[in-house]
């Protein structure tokens, strides 16, 4: 502990730096970060955009980078993705800002990437899942996993579904993200012997609209899933993440 | 008119006949029965017996013979069963009864059934669907019908499925029965050029169970279904059975 | 297939013909279009715009329009129709587009349509549902189907309905669209012996509105119907077209 | 007030009754009886048996008709029904005990009933509204109401309803009484000038099932109804005796 | 009919009147009008507004002037009152606008008003529950009904309720209107002999927000109410109107 | 450590006595008792008997008396509760065992009850709310808190309410049990100063039954109440508890 | 009473000021204004902005600054806000106006605040919660209670909710406001022995979404807890107001 | 495919065991059994008993053990269990048969149970959750998994948790079983660096009872959870086991 006091007296350490190595996480203006996430979880802290302002969004970024060397961001909105380059386009001018749909991440020049040894296949039914599939997408490759995926392979047209089967079966984890009647994850999951994780969208309209049918259809699959909530594509992503950390550790 | 009624009093029709003739329905002591369904709608009147008394379904069928030539009842449970064969038994001996699951049918000796020129294939996806198929495939067979049945081939076995593919496009009309998350009828549906009709399964547990995922799905599907209520055999029996007879009539 | 990769190679046929050809969708930008749906399926595939860029629904409209002959489209925003308009007006300019409500067609100029021997009936409760209606309609006419449309004839005012039963009565088969309490369908199929689609429309307010109790009281007709979800006015037609076409194809 | 002590003091009221005089209700071992309901709001309280052991609903039968002449039960178990014959055979055996499905009366042998100069028509649909029907009876009849009555005339079979258009015409206040999909009062109420309340049946199964698809569509009706809960004959019965009484005033 | 034709060939009747009378409704541009909805069910066609364009909504009050002497509107945006006056100003000078909310009344310059001899009360517990009120309101002065209306008396402070208790009892019928937790109709209910008509109200936030513990209150209630849906004050008034009428005939 | 190692080795203190000191929780062969909660909670464990069996319930019972000097139980069920009377009058003969409706207490010879200068009232809207009540007033009583119950004082006769206004006033915290429509709670905490608790109860029928419309009622009253589970006498009680601790600490 | 009105005859207290003295309530444009209710219920009538025009808002606003010396408004806009601002600057220049969040206080110069010798704990588990905890508090400051407040202590890591666990321990009473799955109240209330008060808010998304699951997650608590309803702020500073004013009574 | 025939002929093999290797699944009596599964999923088909006849159970666990060499059946009730036991008893006296709560095996004699190298970690909040977690512990240990397993460690006494958190932290993955509030897979979520696989069990009562709090909260966790159906132990179970053969496959 004298060490990381003596780094901050020197300048080598940001104070929140050092409260994150002593305390886990950071208390700035716009809440307590959990900086030690990573460490504690296996997987990083993301900033959930949503119902947070701009500067709420700017502050909890700035944070994340300073104590952990990059942000990752979930639900961002046009005006808040603006802020956010606007803001690092000014003081970090170095730093890397990367989008995917709503998520983006801001990397520290000297950030190192993490790699790990193992595959997640990411299958989507249409063209409306792909958000929520870019959520999940991120997080694999903020962790370093590789990623397969396939996109538009809903069972309407089962032989779109088919094609695909090889690719399908040599990911170490799936996710498979599916609206309207979420049929995908099960026809899948009867198809391949690796964990698959079925993410539900909020398409489709009238009854079991808005990802009810896809959730309910899931939960309620005759073969093996487990699930995660409608369009939570960032838990599907850190829950696959947690997986191939696990299979990778066992092929070091 | 006249003639109607001088076969009364010649005893050569019962008043219950003339008055199913002359007014359509027959008001006897258990209600009012539809005499005429069968002329005004293609599919005779059912008798539910769910949440009815013994005698009042054992009333309601002997009308049904009376007027109609035969009785078709669902949902009875074993105690009304045996007072119906208990009952006919004894007042008609000549008439047959006959059993599927829940559903019976009572025939008068000079029945004669009908015929129709169209096959209606029915799916299962599994073991716990075929009582709900077994009430769509009474009806069926009681208006002509051909049925050609493939139980349980659900999806959680594709090649299951697959394997039948040839013979269910060889129907005219498709029923599809399904519990669970309900993905049959939309893999099927895919698959085939006929109108399939989606019929959801009261089974399952948790969310979505009692086939409120099934249905939920089915009506959501992102392939072309129509769809009844929960359980509603006979009403998808029922519905085949008139899109049979026009296919039919166009044939003769 | 030397045969086709000679027509492509001779410019006769576009790539993405060939492909619908060979492999029954094509992959474009916007996703994979299932080209083979009508062979495979009798109806055509239509581009669900809602949740899509008018650059993608354009971009699919174009990949329908050139392997398919036309583009079928449904629940278009203003927008993506002003967008889809002055594509077509710049890039096809021989082509026809064709607006009902929030569904449109673009037909190419060697577009022949199909012709069917066979009538559907379309009734509508109030002004309300005509929207919902005109989407089956537009589906039906792509098919070549005979429709006979009658609107504005909810059971509140029962002469209004009574009055159209002849009508009614001549279509080989009936979609009946109503919102509020939904009673349109159950009244109509107890008068006619042909098959009727319910509709469920997402009208009302309070408890039961957005459709769910006509969905509802549809699903629980004690006459029998088939159900299509809340606005489904799409698949309506599309299965309405598929009972139309067994029915046609007995009558050739 | 003296006058009221010293009549009980001279035994010729209970104290029971001088309580309800006075303070309104009675507080008995089983509770607090409204006993002043009638004079306050027009109708009696009723004892309302479900969740009551049989000793309860004896006790406050007994206190009703001490204190009131009469004594009205609702929902009524067999076992419960029993207990109160064989209670009341013991201790009054001058009272007259009326029954009805689950819905009972015990009139003291100088109970004078009220009568009121208008009629209440009830209409079912099917025979698994009776029970219901009847506990609504019940309530009209006990006030003196002339009840016309009219059972199973549900769409299903239009005629059955139109047949009894005039009966339905000739009352002052009409309850229809409906499950499954409810549309009676709907029809009815769009074809009669008097006011209509409409009362779901928990039947049907499904989706919409135990009466929640009536009652949605009744409360959604495009014309115009007044609704009770699920199976609440008894305040449709309460509820319609207050505007004959209102109507009956106007006569006198 | 001879006579009704020569009115036309003559100009005294225009042809829409002429169809009103002769078939009860009115085929016009923007649909069906029931024109004799007074004549068959004592109450008019109200125009619910929501969900038409401004031109429909233009439409059929016109119709609904020529053929009835008036036009009735509720759930009008300013855009279609707006459109409303416009075109009534341009097209018929003479005729009265009057509004209430989002209802209103367009009168020929000789309509005639009806008068009944009967008071319906309106009672609101709070001001989110006027607009509702208003729209009951409308209705029952456009048929004559005398209405008496106090307003914010929520059981929150008990004391507004009773400090109005001796007006709420003079009252014929009463419509009790409120939001939240609708306890107000339940203790109104519990203290006057007359028929109490609840409307529960969308306002509240959360669990049973939108109206939805209001009207679960009111179905519940352990006093005597019929309900409407949750804002259908038009209903509400309309049903008190058939009421009024039917108390008013008796009193003349 | 060492003393109650000590008392254990000497036999003055059991084993389990020494685990519930040392660790706060006893792992018993029905699982881990609580034994500290009481210390650092304020309120015991109870021991909830719903889906437990009776030998599971017996040692529970057995470890809480062991323990903490007497065990608190809650709906029992019938054989349940006889198996807990037959073991304890064979094991602890000098046990008290108390019941009070569906919940029971078990106190050790030597257990000397707390008491708490506060007082909380109970009211209940009817009969069917007094087990609910019961339960909330066992937990009250075993933590030595006066209790003022009155029953029975339902709304739809408000006066019995106002009648009991004084002693409602008179409690430092008020418990109001209710079901169907739950008005009681409203009406009472808009008539006193002290915190009101408000207890929904599963009565009532059809929308809204079960409790439902009395839970969304409490939760959305324009009064100030805070709010418990439907049924959760038990929680109310020990809710009760804490706030009369609180005040009672301020007495002394 | 005399006095009261010579009071006013001189001008030494307002109309409305007398009225409120007088009858409780005072009937203004904008309602009844309860100005009574600090003195019965201990917490004073708060305008809830919602669904108000910011005429009303203003008008209720002045009625309560003149009859009680300071307003107390929740939900308010930016555009009602921003009326009430204008409206006090002109018009009562001395006046203080303070804003949290949506909340905002309107203080007459003369006003005295109170003062309670309690204080009251509040959490959140994140940034989205801390507008529903500002509400809560400002009724708090109102009534002088001491507030404690630690945010964003959330258990996702715990470290951040145990290290507070001592300020937690040191309140008289907690309000704990968490919305996403709720669990802070359970984890809090099972290390305290003080009284909690759960407060669930509407974030998350999917099932269970809007506060859905947090609600139900504290009523389901295997801890004790009551809850308010979704966002309810104001009721649970109103509740733990009540409490702390009957603590701080036994503390004189 | 020779040599299986003549291996057939021979008797080395029943023809059910040639047709589980030729088509994957075999057509007994009771359907189509998935003997393929394990082969092509990684985990074997267990038979659901649930909803199937005793008979059904028997002997789809005789094709079962024929072709896979034992047999796993689910939801067993005491009739079922005794029909299976007798069954096997009298035809493979040489079988084993292991139960677990509803759960149960048969193993053939010469069965070789695997064996992976991996840890799964069950832990459940209470005693009510331990039949599911038996179900998926038995799926575990069919598949040679180490399963470690903590009893009653539920959020209400935080310590019980925390001090279980180094044997939490040793396994590969976690199954997390809770009902009521279901606290406990979040709370311990936050705390490990594996996956956890969160199942709600349908314990509780009320609001949220049933499982729907515990799903919700799970889905709506503010940590990282994948989730399966409410008591789906099976499910759990056989994700698990997917994960740890993949972590299992990397370790050899």
């Amino acid at each position: 502990m004298r060490e990381l006091l003596e780094a901050v007296a020197d300048g080598d350490l940001s104070p929140a730096e050092a409260e994150a190595e002593l305390r886990g996480y950071v208390v700035g203006e716009a809440g307590r970060f959990d900086a030690a996430r990573r460490q504690r979880r296996g997987i990083p802290e993301a900033i959930f955009a949503e119902g947070k302002s701009a500067e709420q969004v700017v502050a909890l970024a700035e944070t994340a980078l300073e104590t952990t060397g990059r942000a990752l961001l979930t639900r961002l909105s046009e005006p808040q993705f603006d802020a956010l380059r606007d803001h690092f386009a000014a003081t970090a001018p170095d730093a890397t800002l990367e989008r995917r749909s709503a998520t983006a991440r801001v990397l520290a020049p000297d950030y190192e990437p993490p790699s790990l040894d193992a595959t997640v296949g990411i299958a989507t039914g249409g063209t409306v899942d792909e958000a929520v599939a870019d959520e999940a997408e991120t997080v694999l490759l903020d962790a370093g996993v590789t990623v397969d995926r396939v996109d538009d392979i809903g069972v309407a047209a089962l032989s779109r579904t088919l094609d695909q089967l090889d690719r399908l079966r040599g990911a170490d984890v799936l996710i498979v993200v599916a609206g309207r009647e979420g049929a995908l994850p099960t026809v899948v999951a009867g198809l391949v012997d690796t964990p698959v994780i079925g993410v539900p969208v909020a398409s489709g309209y009238g009854y079991g609209g808005d990802g009810e049918a896809a959730l309910a259809g899931m939960l309620q699959s005759c073969t093996v899933l487990s699930v995660v909530n409608v369009d939570a594509g960032f838990v599907a992503g850190a829950q696959a993440t947690l997986i191939a950390r696990a299979i990778a550790a066992g092929r070091d």
